[in-house]
């Protein structure tokens, strides 16, 4: 339809400048391209020979995507080579996600603010910076000040704890204090974190920086600005605290209560440590990735739980994936707001824009639609059970990282879906907001208003 | 809150007029009621003695929410009186949930209009009686003429294609037309309609009944009234009968693919068989219930792909259960003008109105949310695994009927919990969207708007 709307509006010179999105989308092809390349050196692998394309392309996408889904053993595969190579590119992947999401917010937001004349000021106080460069330079002060500090207590555990040599220790603090502010879920230790389940001087440093980093930074930077002033928070600031700490609360409980006597996770361990692991395991399951205990031996009904978890993922402009506390939180505003018969959604004394109303509702609609089918294609490509496979799915989808231990043994073309799924859940809901929020535009006629019956 | 907002709106009169939802709910409950003393009789049984309360309640409310789940054969377990209440109990909650929905129906279309000041006429004419007497008396001529002729159809098949005498005959059409028309799915054979999998003079007729009652009255008036002029239809109408015809070429294309050589389905069948057997399902599986092929023998993904069908359902103020193809579409064509950029949200020529974008978001919401609940907690009541779980507690919320056969095997609570489902799903999205549409209200305050930033 050449001369259709779609196509006059394309006109508008905005699409046709080098949006951040594609920017970004770019950067991520191409950083994922040179990370394969060096993975596939032999001097990243153990042993004679180099890894396979499908090793080191999956192992690369996994780490810039910070998700942690492995198809090799990340501690035998690799040498200290290829584990620097896969710790740089989750350091790379962090940040590039949360400047990538913080710019387009930007855009956005001043795209939004100029439409639809609303002050700037306070929206975009959610990101203070308002220059890349600038934001670029707090993004990587505030990941190194974090990954440092996070680094060091694991160092100190691992040599007093553990009496591993300082050089040794240094390596293993930093390397998954990088992983786990980063939300990669990548460890150097072939079963993750499990030997360390009941330890919570490796787990709680692990589970604060995950839990940090699933904040987002614009988060981050009002709570160093205004720590003790509330009133103060923008609405994101506001939903994504309130909707982590009750979503870590419900999903510790969940998990703690589900599997509180299954004997090969919770049952294992006395009373304290069984809640301390429920709660490693919920701070992880929102896109951390690490695990001290066995996924692959959870009962189906914390598999299903978890799926939840995972779909919600963390705050945006931050290293967590999946759909959003916040895409989430707005569901669920509108769902009270019309219970109550509000005919505003009024969050934390604001009024919710409507057009996010909208946005949220197609997000999380195509999110569902892409984890359906693809599920629905490894139940065609493999005999694995469902709740096995739709916990793989999310968990790449949302680049969570956690599995049941299925992944190596996935066909190829398996292994690639969730490439895609990864890529996609990474970036996808980043560019797709942004364009949706930049092309909403009023429109120029109406047609009569109709209702069909629903429900 | 005694002064707040919501005690204040409690003191508009319609709130404490005996709404017809409630009159609806009370009426179905009583049916049930009374179906069950008289399931319970020893004369209901085969054999000595009656049956068990938990199995009389469970037929009796499968029956009147026209679900279509059993927990004993129908074919073996009951007498012929026991079989003559079942259908009895299916008339009246078919003729029940079209006259209750329609009726519902017409007082939230007269109070929108009211509200809203939309001319009334065009709307209404979705029903077009204006009163409930004659209501129900177009909605019985309606059922009794489509019923009879089914039934003749069968019953001719079942004399001059099996020699069935010709009483046993009639009882055997009239019994399956009654249970297709009304999409309840009970079939007076141990194995549903298996033997007919390849009998077009069986199965079609039984899926043109399915159909025909899962469009909902409103669109059988309007079909009646205007079978010529598409552009005479109002919205609900044009999409029911879109989403139908899409739905069942998606489901019949997706089924027969997937089964088309599992040796244990539609592998047995010659080609044209596989296509009518996968037809014939693929018509079931949005309400109607019955089936001509083994679902505990079917591909997982043939059952997941099937849960989405069962969810979506029929038609508004038909036998058809789920969250209405109205919903589902609404929230497609949300989703289309997000994605094109558009403000308004048209369809086939008119401009959806906005509230009904969010109730229906919300009616989706709570369903995922109960399915889900419900089935993590039949996951820790049994080891069924998820994807036989899962559909079950599909089947039973949008009132399907279908089985992979593992209803009779659940625990008491696992079965209290389907009748749950059954009559929450069967009254429900009914009752719940007529109360959320009557309680729209303006606002008589607005917050300052603020935006998230979502994905
Ligand atoms: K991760
Ligand atoms: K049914």
């Amino acid at each position: 339809m050449p001369d259709s709307p779609r196509a006059r509006r394309s006109a508008q010179p905005s699409r046709f400048r080098a949006h951040p999105a594609q920017v970004g989308v770019a950067a991520f092809a191409l950083t994922i391209a040179i990370g394969t390349v060096l993975l596939m050196l032999p001097v990243a692998r153990v042993g004679p020979g180099g890894s396979t394309l499908l090793e080191a392309l999956f192992t690369a996408t996994s780490a810039v995507c910070v998700t942690g889904l492995v198809v090799v053993d990340t501690a035998t595969h690799w040498t200290p080579f290829g584990q620097v190579v896969i710790v740089l590119l989750i350091q790379v992947g962090g940040l590039g996600i949360m400047t990538f999401a913080s710019v387009v917010g930007l855009s956005v937001l001043r795209k939004m603010s100029l439409r639809s004349r609303i002050t700037a000021a306070a929206e975009s106080g959610s990101v203070g910076l308002e220059n890349v460069r600038g934001l670029l330079l707090g993004i990587v002060t505030t990941s190194v000040v974090i990954e440092v500090c996070v680094g060091a207590l694991l160092s100190a555990r691992f040599v007093f704890g553990y009496g591993e040599p300082l050089g040794r220790a240094v390596w293993l603090g930093l390397f998954h204090a990088v992983s786990a502010f980063n939300n990669a879920g990548f460890a150097l230790f072939s079963d993750s974190l499990m030997s360390y389940a009941t330890d919570p001087w490796i787990s709680l440093p692990i589970a604060a920086a995950v839990i940090l980093g699933s904040l987002g930074f614009p988060v981050l930077v009002q709570l160093r600005r205004f720590p003790r002033l509330p009133r103060k928070w923008v609405m994101n600031t506001r939903i994504v605290l309130a909707a982590t700490v009750v979503l870590l609360v419900v999903g510790t409980v969940y998990l703690t209560a589900v599997e509180w006597s299954n004997p090969a996770t919770l049952g294992q361990f006395a009373g304290p440590d069984k809640v301390l692991a429920g709660f490693f395991q919920s701070a992880q399951a929102r896109s951390g990735g690490f695990n001290t205990i066995d996924w692959g031996q959870m009962d189906s009904a914390s598999l299903l739980g978890t799926d939840v978890l995972m779909l919600i993922g963390g705050g945006p402009a931050g290293t967590a994936g999946g759909i959003k506390v916040t895409t989430f939180a707005v569901l669920f505003f509108v769902l009270l707001a019309e219970i109550r018969g509000e005919g505003a959604v009024n969050v934390f004394g604001k009024q919710l824009a409507r057009a996010v109303q909208r946005q949220a509702i197609t997000i999380v609609l195509i999110a569902v639609a892409l984890i359906a089918a693809s599920t629905v294609v490894l139940m065609l490509l493999t005999d694995f059970s469902l709740d096995v496979l739709l916990f793989e799915v999310i968990s790449a989808f949302a680049t969570v990282g956690l599995s049941t231990g299925i992944t190596a043994s996935l066909p190829v073309g398996g292994q690639v879906l969730l490439m895609l799924l990864m890529f996609i859940g990474r970036l996808g809901p980043i560019t797709f907001a942004s364009a949706l929020a930049l092309r909403q535009r009023p429109a120029t006629f109406e047609l009569p208003i109709e209702r069909p019956i629903i429900g």
